[in-house]
């Protein structure tokens, strides 16, 4: 059997797109034996003025854990490899610096969703990541 | 076994990107038993000013069939069900049109190739598709 996609970055962010990239996930590991390492990034680059700055970023931070370990859960039970990861900071840096870290072979991110004030202020995440990712990306519609 | 990536579109170029995303086609056929249909586009839609369009473009279907030709032969070997489609038009637009027709599961696209002059006046063609495909799409590194 070949040696690609043996290991795995999703990016998740709790939203229906993103249980669809975490499918497709799946479907790697079964037919590839990939390991998957979840990633969540509580983002921290937008300028946005809030009363309370703190407090918003406390919430990302547990809603962020949340997501992590409800997929966790999932997909272990599965018997599939996983390893989670809670990032702050700009969301496509911090993707691509994990990447780089842990040498994916692949990113498998959803078309959508990774927050839609993120996408409004800082253009499609999946675009962006596609552009400049260290490995092959895959976007999942 | 999985339904998913039962039918993908591998956008060709001759290029060492495509050669690429041929291999990583494979292994999607070994591991998903997806068939895979290759295309190669005759890009009519550059406004440059030839001297003889007409030869340019004949040019350009000689060198796309014998593209299709030698990697249809090359997966074949390997047991692959393949079809090949030589089309002429907006790289893009056939693209999307062949994976909607088809009712692909992905398309395969390397992150460069597919006409560097292309590349240069559209913009990046694996970009362009990823935004307005009607299915998911791998981004080959």
């Amino acid at each position: 059997m070949t040696a690609s996609f043996k290991k795995i970055l999703v990016p998740i962010d709790g939203s229906i797109y993103s249980e669809k990239s975490l499918e497709r996930a799946c479907d790697f590991a079964d037919a590839f034996g990939s390991s998957l390492i979840l990633i969540y990034v509580v983002e921290k680059s937008i300028p946005i003025n809030l009363l309370d700055r703190k407090e918003y970023l406390e919430i990302l931070r547990k809603f962020g854990t949340n997501v992590l370990e409800k997929a966790n859960k999932k997909l272990s039970k599965k018997g599939i490899t996983v390893k989670v990861l809670l990032k702050e900071g700009n969301i496509v840096n911090e993707i691509e610096k994990i990447a780089k870290k842990e040498k994916c072979d692949l990113i498998l991110v959803g078309s959508k969703g990774l927050g839609a004030v993120t996408r409004l202020l800082l253009g499609s995440v999946s675009n962006k990541i596609s552009q400049t990712s260290p490995c092959s990306v895959l976007i999942v519609k």
